[in-house]
């Protein structure tokens, strides 16, 4: 299919482009990381307990460790008087076995000596030389974290494809183990494109902007858990971008971004099929439409639009998805939904994705939200006075002034 | 106040210790960073154009600049002829001028030759040699981008505060900016107590447990922006822990977990107070009663309570908070919010605010939640079989069955 110069013959719908992209891709890959490195990834293998937590009975408050029966009937009117027999530190244990009204001083996480089977606390314990008098009855158990309460050895406490939160990464600390097994993360190669763009810093020329996309994307896919390099700015030329595509197959994934459409310095979808297969070339949606992806050997080849606003809806609409696939993550937009209701038409095409920017607005109902107006992609501004976006799906022709909408939240409304 | 082996004198409501902790924090300092690494930062300063962006009327389609009126009446049946008298490609810029009729080949992104105020699609042209038909009218501003249309020199973009997502490091990137000044982030250590806490890895004599707070913490300050040191497993014996405490004074905030309550070991706010001041130690909140906090000359010093669960739900409670505000961020759990109906009665104590783990599930009218029951807060795995938490506020003696409560989720329900 040669397109350049003559517009897309045909687009395809934006679900129909995922599936058949999210469909070829799986996990690329284990690691073994530190536990200290471990946040936020994704557990490649079922962890089962290797022991009992707690390792043994132990004193969940200061006390004194007695057998709970010989407490009852106890109160401020009628001590019942033990004797002290000796004292068991946190880390320390026990060497010796609590009898009848006798009782070991014992301090919180403390193994319970044996024949000890609760904790007095120390409020309701007066000491006197040599014993104690107990003011307050403690049944068996009491003030007691029994061995395997918290789990029992051979119980499987996280499974493969468990994120690794604060919480996650307690209890592998909690087992002892020092690292742990997780996917690997995507490596993104990014290339911008454009004889026009220059690097941040760099001085402009007349008809020179800055390269802006290939910061968003990274700034992007460091978001999404991906490893990512920006590959720098090539020019819209057949051999300069040839050789800077093949010297990013290293990556499990290629960003490029501009060059992608169907002009003629769109180089980028021939050389695609030329090194390998071109999957997908012009989705229906908006921003976004010169949006595609293939595959070069194991790479998997984005095809972003060279306008910023547009890059980024490509990025959520589709290389987002595919990256957290592919480090074992669910597909999932990283922004809060809101209902609010719409203060204007926003109009579409029947069979189109469009993506709008709003800004929101409280309202005495509730949320009230504002299309952004825009003359197009390039309007990078738009994404940092909009507070989120609105889809618009393809079966609709637009949506109406007043109608409730969910709106995406790229930020909090607070800030 | 001496409280050690007698327990706590009176409790703080947990609001008035947060609000008496934050009301004594600002922001830490600023620090410039590359712009590569400033996802996630906050801006330190307003950020002001320093130019018009575009820089210049430029072309948003592939196709010829021409005068747009010379255009009016064009159609597929009287189409109107322009002299080709040039080409301006991306990255260039085209030394001539476009009088009446007269057309210069064009690329997306290229300056709008002097002249020229539109451009005709493609689409809508035949090239005849030296010359176009042009099909199809377009009014003078059609298809081009007009210089300032994204922003003007002069106009404030990003305000100080801002939080730098992917849509901001765009705007910075198309300023051409290579780096920008961003609040620091508090450098946080961690230390763990207990006689019978080893790390991970370490083999366990009887009476010992691996440390888990330390890699817990040390997660949270991360996922909340921090730089994060683990400073090891202290003893909970008065020289051990003076000396390590002196040794983590070179840190903005210093994290203790464990011997801060008021048993016989809970050596640490005695250190606090000898060497600086403790301004809060007992909160009234379940988990997590033996918390404080204090200053150590400039170091701000969190006494963590040694339970795992405790010592979460103390840093969720009081150290986000302080470590948001030290880099600049608004206070806020980042834990998405659901209402669920309770299943179950959860008791509590009026004046004491609890956080209750719980498991959400779906039913048909929505979501219902059960309280986990476990026996306390040294049980790991409740954290993990949680899928989120219900605040029990102060001002009730608990929830009962049946009602609606919020409930904060630690993942996603998908997962």
């Amino acid at each position: 299919m040669q397109v350049r110069g003559k517009g897309f013959y045909s687009l395809t719908p934006v679900n129909e482009a995922l599936e058949n992209l999210l469909s070829g891709l799986r996990v690329i890959g284990e690691e073994e990381v530190l536990l200290e490195e471990a946040l936020g990834r994704v557990l490649a293998h079922d962890v089962v307990a290797e022991r009992d937590n707690p390792p043994f009975d132990r004193a969940a408050m200061d006390g004194f460790a007695v057998r709970g029966e010989n407490t009852f009937g106890a109160s401020q009117a009628n001590p019942i008087y033990f004797r002290i027999i000796g004292e068991v530190l946190t880390g320390q244990s026990f060497n010796g076995e609590v009898r009848e009204f006798e009782a070991v001083r014992i301090t919180t996480g403390a193994p319970l000596p044996r024949g000890a089977d609760a904790v007095v606390m120390l409020e309701h314990v007066n000491e006197l030389g040599g014993e104690i008098e107990v003011i307050k009855a403690v049944p068996p158990g009491k003030n007691v974290s029994l061995r395997g309460e918290d789990y029992k050895k051979g119980e499987v406490l996280l499974k493969r494809g468990r994120v690794l939160n604060p919480q996650e990464i307690a209890i592998l600390a909690s087992l002892g183990l020092r690292r742990v097994k997780v996917f690997r993360r995507p490596r993104v190669g990014i290339i911008s494109t454009g004889d026009e763009i220059k690097e941040p810093g760099e001085d402009l020329k007349e008809g020179q902007v800055y390269d802006t996309n290939s910061f968003a994307l990274a700034a992007l896919c460091s978001a999404t858990g991906a490893e990512t390099s920006r590959l720098g700015v090539v020019r819209d030329e057949y051999k300069a971008m040839k050789h800077a595509i093949e010297a990013g197959l290293n990556y499990d994934v290629l960003l490029i971004s501009g060059a992608t459409s169907v002009g003629k310095r769109d180089v980028v979808p021939e050389i695609v099929r030329e090194l390998g297969e071109v999957v997908v070339h012009g989705v229906a949606m908006r921003p976004g439409e010169p949006t595609g992806f293939g595959y070069i050997g194991d790479t998997l080849v984005f095809m972003l639009p060279g306008y910023p606003v547009a890059s980024i809806v490509a990025f959520e609409t589709f290389v987002r998805p595919a990256l957290q696939v592919m480090q074992g993550l669910k597909p999932a937009m990283p922004y809060p939904a809101i209902k609010a209701r719409l203060r204007r038409k926003i109009p579409s095409e029947l069979g189109r994705r469009d993506f709008v920017r709003v800004r929101v607005e409280r309202s005495e109902e509730g949320f009230e939200v504002e299309p952004i107006r825009t003359s197009g992609s390039g309007i990078v501004s738009s994404l940092v006075r909009a507070d989120g976006f609105v889809i618009v799906p393809e079966n609709t022709e637009g949506i109406e002034k007043g109608e409730v909408v969910e709106v995406g939240l790229f930020r909090s409304l607070d800030e």
